[in-house]
């Protein structure tokens, strides 16, 4: 059998002008970066922006398990099977870090006859969006310290430095360091830390942006840090909101790739989908929408973040509106969820489905409160037999979804065009009747419960003495108006990672709350957020090479 | 009068494809990055290998005050006078980095009517090489640290570890910092250390390597720690070779812009001139040898740095042999030299020139000892007097060496012309016979000396105990065949900066001396290097932005 990589570099590209041609945009609004990448130009949203949107189709899963899911799979199987109907589609996805690259999790780049191109480019540097972020991140880093090493006039209090330095890796090492040490002239000593690009606040400031000059007001309300009066100290305060600006002018500009079919596909932006929303940039999708008659995209994690976030971040602020909802789940998973152990999956057990299906019962119940219509699709795996399709597929239709199989890792396109018609069916014959979850005047509190007991199915919320602090410190501030972004583990519906199925009968906690001032939301910790991944024992990174042919070997 | 930025902003730029086309490339053989950027493909050096190679001329400078030299700015002023006198010509430059960009010193892309451009592409993230970089350079240390977090099977030693994480940027706050602070799975405690990219080993070695293949050879020498036996663990033993080879695969393809006056200009890598040899990469300089009569190139520093290393570096390893060289020096340089204070440079003073040329007769005698041709120019300044001119011309005269003013800053290639001149007639009339200053069979200690003695006029070297021990290590280690490479500062000849003009009957003191075995040098470290910079009380980045017309301002 091929390897990801093998299919992806034995593809037939076409140029990137001809797959932007088919989509209606000439080559002056394109910015090439070699002949299969290229940017959107500042001047095309210019062009486009009064044209009718098309529809808005997101693509989200069940809970997370190590059985995989192949949510980004579908989604460019999805495209490439509209293009097979003949549908004008476009595929809005997220940029793949370098990090989980090098270490266990692998590129983004979806799978088999289902991805994205050129992969190697993709999964490495891509045009550098990453690179922009982490720099603009860490100049804000190093004019704060510097301000405070020269004087600090505006009284900063090292030990509530909130702005952290990121780099675009997996390095437990640099969670938890001491910067400063050495000389008077090497700095204040002050306790530091280091995310990984994906979780910096600036991106998703970039994915939030409507353009370059929202995005730079929204750099600079970034807090950086508190004063010894326990005031916001912002990054305008620190004059480096031009300078980061500027650092940025080609990033927040989406990237245009295609398909192994040639589906025109934008690639912009990925934020994490715990202490961030999760979703591409919302440049991309509204290029998307203008650009296209059905645009396809996805969110982060389980519906429970991803779709969530999706709806009540992204799609709240930047006005948006989802005609439909792909929800992807795997035979695989859903046992998993009924308790079969890993080295089991492979063996038909209607039990233990019956058992975990209840997972995906509880995110379809989940996007109805959002009223958009639901398909669910199983991305197929040899071993699923028929009867354990056939479940699921009795299960989706009692609850009024739509269902199909989708072969599209092993067929491209035409192991989609299944799933496609009844996308196609369920745009022309349901209405979605979008609203988010919550209104805007909630207070903190109840937008965190809210979404606690509906989309978690949680008892209540239980707030640790900090939280309830801080929450009243940023109410006070007045942020009380952003929308909660949910930092929970991605496995479990609940707090608890181990509870898999739909568990009931639990509490979510509130460890800690902090505001994104950028991005515009107040993220809720229910526990220890990694926001800086290690390397495992033997990292990918260790079967990466460049053959004697020149070829990259070894990604996946 | 217009500041760089405006004038490189008002600049008609040619799609770089018809910048190409003027040496004979084909749009097949370029990677366009945007319309005015492209690399270089690998097919295209596998077309011009077997070409003749044209003639090259190295642009280098007396030592750098706060005056200023122009050195760039003449490498490129130069160029555009070829062209100008039609001759074929390219410019070989360095990459500018981030850093100093925010910092104090600003962008380097030549100045006035003599830049190349974009300006602001180059000056801010221009192609990714400089990421690309950073990011091998620190999956090194990733995979350094989990190696040892995962049990340590190789016995690295913790305080032994010699390989540093980058970033490009100013940030004096990371020189030194503390590793791994937290529980048991964030990591080994240990002090660890920050450079700016450009002095990464990984940038030498990028500039040195002749291709993919050659670079991949030696990223896996790089010594990145000592075991607890004192054996040297390289990145070969990490098993992180071929994964950082494949994030350098587009970083190692010279980049293609061009100046105001659309001469094509490669500029490709940047390593430090202290610890590294300070000049653009092999493949550019390689490449701009087959496509063109005439390639410009310039060094780092004063030609007792930049010029000595390019000699005895990069020519000596690449095989390169350098026809002319071209000396730059200001009045106002010459005369700060000669004790004049920064604010009386202005005023006409013929007795502290005489003091301070002695500055410009030293490099002019240490680029005779390499038997390599010399053509000194005074960049003119509105100040400068006829008298100061003609004082400096008949002094050079004097010496052998071609004299001619330049203009270019104000004039672009135009007032270049009388210097083009001088270096044409100098190729066709004065014949380069070039050999390094010493041979590669000397002792360590014999090239210290020889380059402390002939390049800087010492009376003799010093060296620490240490210095000592590390020498003979490296011999045994059997690396003193390697080339050294001096780590002295830039302002004087001798080690102390202060001391200006042509300093005599001073020691050279070696406080220590490790080996950049992949680069393929020996360091020798003359006083404390700083290989992380830190930023000023009121940082450039304070002054950049990005206008209500969507245009970046404020860099220089």
């Amino acid at each position: 059998m091929k390897t990801d990589i093998q299919i992806a570099q034995e593809a037939q590209m076409a140029h990137i002008k001809e797959v932007a041609a088919s989509i209606g945009i000439q080559e002056e609004d394109l910015e090439f970066y070699g002949k299969y990448k290229a940017k959107l130009s500042d001047e095309l949203w210019e062009k486009i922006k009064d044209k009718k949107d098309g529809k808005l189709v997101l693509v989200t899963a069940i809970n997370p398990t190590p059985a995989g899911e192949g949510k980004t799979t579908t989604t460019v199987g999805l495209g490439q099977a509209m293009a097979k109907l003949g549908k004008k589609a476009l595929i809005a996805l997220r940029e793949p870090s370098l990090g989980p690259c090098f270490g266990i999790k692998g590129g983004a780049a979806g799978g088999g006859y289902a991805q994205v191109v050129p992969m190697e480019d993709l999964n490495l540097h891509f045009t550098g969006d990453f690179h922009a972020i982490t720099s603009a991140n860490n100049l804000l880093a190093a004019l704060l310290d510097n301000h405070i090493q020269q004087g600090n006039e505006l009284g900063i209090d090292p030990r509530q430095v909130v702005w952290k330095r990121c780099l675009d890796m997996n390095d437990r090492s640099l969670r938890n360091i001491v910067v400063g040490l050495g000389k008077k002239t090497d700095g204040m000593v002050r306790e530091d830390h280091f995310v990984i690009t994906v979780a910096s606040e600036i991106m998703a400031i970039l994915c939030l942006a409507d353009d370059i000059f929202d995005l730079k007001k929204r750099l600079g309300k970034i807090i950086v840090a508190y004063n010894f009066k326990g005031e916001p100290v912002t990054a305008d305060d620190l004059h480096a909101t031009g300078a980061m600006t500027a650092l940025l002018k080609d990033a927040i500009k989406p990237n245009l790739i295609q398909t192994l079919e040639h589906t025109p596909a934008l690639v912009h932006g990925g934020p994490f989908a715990n202490i961030a929303h999760g979703c591409n940039s919302v440049r991309a999708t509204k290029m998307a929408l203008k650009l296209s008659d059905i645009t396809i995209t996805e969110a982060g994690f389980g519906a429970d973040l991803g779709a969530e976030k999706f709806m009540d971040i992204k799609c709240r602020k930047a006005g948006l509106s989802p005609d439909a909802v792909v929800l992807v789940a795997t035979v695989r998973a859903l046992k998993y969820n009924g308790g079969v152990a890993k080295d089991k999956l492979s063996e038909e057990n209607l039990e233990a489905l019956a058992k975990g299906i209840v997972n995906l019962e509880k995110h379809i119940e989940n996007i109805q409160k959002y009223d958009v219509p639901v398909i669910v699709t199983l991305n197929s795996f040899v071993t699923d037999t028929e009867a354990e399709n056939e479940f699921i597929r009795h299960f989706c239709e009692e609850r009024g979804c739509e269902f199909a199989l989708s072969e599209v890792w092993e067929k491209g396109g035409d192991g989609g065009v299944q799933l496609a018609e009844k996308v196609l069916d369920t745009l022309e014959k349901k209405e979605s009747h979008f609203h988010p979850l919550y209104k805007d005047e909630l207070s903190l509190k109840e937008k965190i419960e809210t979404i606690a007991k509906e989309i978690y199915g949680a008892r209540g919320v239980i707030y640790e003495p900090t939280a309830e602090k801080q929450l009243a410190k940023i109410e006070n501030m007045g942020f009380g108006e952003l929308p909660v972004c949910m930092a929970k583990n991605q496995y479990s519906l609940s707090d608890d990672a181990t509870k898999l199925g739909r568990p009931t009968d639990f509490d979510i906690h509130i460890r800690e709350v902090y505001v994104s001032a950028g991005a515009g939301f107040v993220v809720a910790l229910t526990g220890a957020i990694m926001t800086m991944p290690g390397l495992p024992k033997v990292p990918a990174a260790n079967g990466i090479d460049v053959s004697d042919e020149g070829n990259i070997t070894g990604l996946f």
